[in-house]
């Protein structure tokens, strides 16, 4: 069945599968010490424009925000978040199980308040107790966020500025980075992003690979004896080539933004179909997520023909679904999507 | 270099990667809801020959061990282990890591000895104290072990007795099973393990596998909400499929055994060139991981041609290195092999 | 200084340090295996009139917190609580530590409000993505609460019948049971706390002990091993007796209740000390904590002659103070409170 | 009964708790913030004499050393210990409670042998593979040790000088410190202590008080922040004189000293005593404990008129078992051992 279900509906990137099987008979040392891991780092480094950047591979996005979080903070912090971040939500308490608490702030269409953040910093500071209570001790953003929204420059050199003045650690969940640095409305490129946080990761599950995010530590800040903590906490794969060969690949003649400009186009052109059905949006967001509030009735309907998320219950009568595109979404889908909205409207 | 220096040094067996290729472009639901996963379970219950089991996939051995006995773990007890267990030395302290206490045994050649093991229980319970102590709550064994060697059937009934007199779940670390259950000298069938533990696993990574352990409950013991559990470790992979066709391949026309035969018959015959040299052997292993004695000059020649693993010292000019095989492993591996020891005789 | 910083400024009740020095040369057990610790438990169940109910000691409130919801809790689970709950705020994230996110919904004076329960409850098991999230594996209010406020018991009720529907228990932190016992506007005796929860303590260290904190489990669901657990975590007194005197002071001639009876008796003398001065309250509390709003100047002013507790910034101008009673408050305090609200008239 | 079952069975030192009723009525601060704690600080410093060292108070034994441990260790570290130290052995787990392994060193009498230590840090480093173990990040030794035995200095000197030269601390447990130092055969000061170790506690609970034990921070090396992670792990009693009055009481007079020296003269007597009926001991103490070898049924006859604790099997008709003294131990104590040895002679 035709899907939209989400931006990880398909296999790799066929560039990137490629390369997996051309390089699958050589013999390679074990976690992460081959030529292809060293190889994406430096095309990375160079995609980053920052050439003393570390940069070190994960399998999952929820392991990757857990193991960079826990290793990053102090006993006595915890990471400040949206409400709506993914880590406060949605990965059933992985950064808890690291023993540190998600700390919440006030969010807009998905995105931190410079001004919410600059508040609760203010106000902990402020309370006598605070020795009570658990220290902020890193910023966590996704970007886009889980509602397709970007920060702008601006807004991310608010928080960026505010965290520089508490002096934490700025993380940006990039699970989805590469639709954010090709979506239209954009204005951060990806040096930007290394400019103004402390350390990001560059998804790659969600943009074109099998599994695999690329952390990127900004500040020459990498935890000493990474890999040990990683191992620790049982993210180590013992074939680092899987990771390394697909980032290789992803690096490789601008393959990564290709994938998120392909899926911006293909989102742009599904938002137009939902518009000229005249279906109202839920959120405006410029990236490859789209979410659309769908009549029940017209829900079911399209349920047998189409594949999308159930996001959340807008009314009694109305729901708030998700249609996500991605390097696989073809001409045929969106020419589908549009029959099946014909035929239900 | 011709490298036997683990069996993770290639990418997937050519089977496996060839289901990767041609399943690719298929959309499937996220996190392990895909038909892939569907079909590998069944075959590896066909396998197994226990309808009735249980099986779920996760991404590496570490991963695995911290995810199965900390949610199997009530609060206060620990697992018992050899004190050469993987998880009692090699992999950073990812149990204790989930709050559980590693509980050390004595082994032989890397075996749990029964009568060890009954001891200590029976010490436990003698203890006037024992409540201020941590409980033991599962028994671990490798299998192969850390040291290439086998339970026989005997033994295993052995500690799968005292485990069921004590009530404690057995846990089998499988990772490298397939070549357990293909060695000449094992009298253990994948269903008798199924029926004297209860849960084990079938590794995927060191047999063939991009990544993948396929876990089996065998007493109809899955925790409860087991996947909100792997997911809070940051260890439920987006792309589920991933590990589903692998397994898929794997357990389809015995692959997963005839990986294991290959290893085994490469092994018997790397075995004899180190005979044929007048090498030692720092373990008898049945199995495709060869442990040697090499004097330390020959060693560093050696290197220069073959990568080996160093395992650890043996004496002032001696040193005990890992010989691996695998199904990428060549004969003209092996050759050079030969070739290497009769130079440096 | 005249003192109503808190309600744990003084030592203990004379009466309970009094038995302290009559017992002192005793030799007991340690461990809580003493005759003290087995009588105060006797002496809870008859005031709680429930003989089958089941108590244990532990030192401090918030680490009978932790102690409590993570030995309860299931792997998966979290603990929801109101966002102004001890837990939420102002316990260092010692829930987080033990590996459970504590998960926050909307409070009214500080109290849950059972619709805002109930419909978190039916979203979350509404979400179809509920299993990536923490299920909600426990209810935890306090009461009175940290504003002071206590509930009805029909509000309990409510409370109770919805943690019934969905199987969660429900727990109290009775840190100042004592006072909400007494309160003049309550209608919940210990019996009906203990019909309507599932597990709830009775506060030591803030009525009247040095220390110490009475678990009652009231539906015989004690964990297993849970003097195991609480020596894992670090609880478990060597001189169990510590616990066990004092307990078995206070249930001894109702000198809890006297306690408790006597602070509330203060606490509504000093209420009409402030309204007979015009102050203002930020919340209607019926017991021994009162929250006024001072004048910043006036403010300083008085922490010259008395000690109380800053709360919150009200606004540019004012803040919200505590004032405490306990057995420890006298006339003299009360009058010196007057005479210093006179002169900064 | 008569009891010689632990140094814990009585209340507090009767000048211990006689200062905690002088000063049960005035009102000081909570959490360690009066002047008591201020005190014994500044007393324990120069009984110390360094004053430049950092003191904090914990209530209990297995708190102290879970609290120091966790929050002294980087992520990918665990401490090493003497198979049979107490963190091994009888604490239910509670280091590997808070995310960090116990890396175990073969003992002697108790004792953490040096070679034994220098041995397994240079074969960590050694190893190949070390960045897939737990670092070795503080070595933990207690003084006198489980079975009443002291480090010389000469020996703490040496283990002092190998963390030295690794650059992890050395963390002493001092739950029985006062015994130790008072001891006939110990040539350690406390300043020795305070030179030699990065880390120390004194403690209070087994040597005359109710609760307590003092940490000793030796190099300026108190965690950032101590206070909020006591906080997080529910160490932080509200009433934090209870702490600070006990330690000024036992710094006051050199009372420790005095406690420590009683016990062991009562011990000496009582070693004299078991000379004199021929009995045998299982190791030979220099403190306030005695581990005697009784045979089973002398033991049942002795059992019914003097307390003391099962320690461990000795053979099929013999058991070890423990009498400590303490300064509660009495004339008629001794005489009534003394009547019951006569009569199961």
């Amino acid at each position: 069945m035709t899907s939209f279900e989400s931006d990880y509906i398909a296999g790799a990137h066929p560039l990137v599968l490629k390369r997996l099987v051309e390089t699958n008979l050589e013999s390679l040392s074990g976690y992460g010490a081959d030529i292809y891991c060293e190889n994406a780092k430096e095309k990375i480094k160079s995609a980053v424009g920052k050439p003393d950047v570390q940069v070190e591979f994960l399998a999952g996005g929820t392991q990757t925000n857990a193991v960079v979080i826990s290793a990053m903070l102090s006993d006595y912090e915890g990471v400040v978040a949206a409400d709506t971040g993914h880590i406060s939500v949605h990965e059933a308490g992985a950064i808890e199980y690291t023993g540190h608490e998600v700390l919440l702030v006030k969010e807009e269409n998905g995105k931190i308040i410079p001004q919410e953040l600059e508040k609760y910093l203010t106000d902990f500071y402020a309370d006598d107790n605070h020795e009570h209570m658990t220290f902020p001790g890193m910023v966590y953003i996704s970007h886009p966020t889980e509602y397709g929204t970007l920060y702008t420059k601006s807004e991310l050199e608010s928080i960026s500025g505010i965290c520089h003045q508490y002096e934490i650690p700025l993380f940006m969940d990039g699970a989805r980075l590469g639709y954010g640095l090709m979506s239209k409305e954009s204005d951060l490129s990806l040096k930007d992003i290394a400019d103004l946080t402390d350390v990001f990761y560059i998804g790659g599950t969600k943009v074109g690979a099998l599994c695999g995010e690329a952390v990127v530590f900004t500040k020459n800040n990498k935890p000493k004896h990474f890999l040990t903590s990683v191992k620790k906490r049982g993210a180590l794969l013992a074939k680092g080539r899987l990771l390394g060969v697909q980032f290789d690949a992803l690096f490789t003649d601008d393959l990564y933004y290709k994938i998120g400009r392909f899926a911006i186009d293909m989102a742009e052109r599904m938002k137009k179909i939902f518009v000229d059905h005249g279906l109202k949006f839920y959120i405006d967001s410029p990236t490859n997520q789209q979410f659309v509030i769908l009549d029940n009735e017209r829900m079911k309907k399209m349920q047998e023909r189409v594949a999308f998320s159930y996001w959340e219950k807008y009314d009694e009568t109305h729901t708030v679904v998700r249609f996500a595109t991605s390097w696989s979404t073809t001409e045929e889908d969106l020419k589908i999507l549009d029959d099946v909205l014909r035929s239900t409207d």
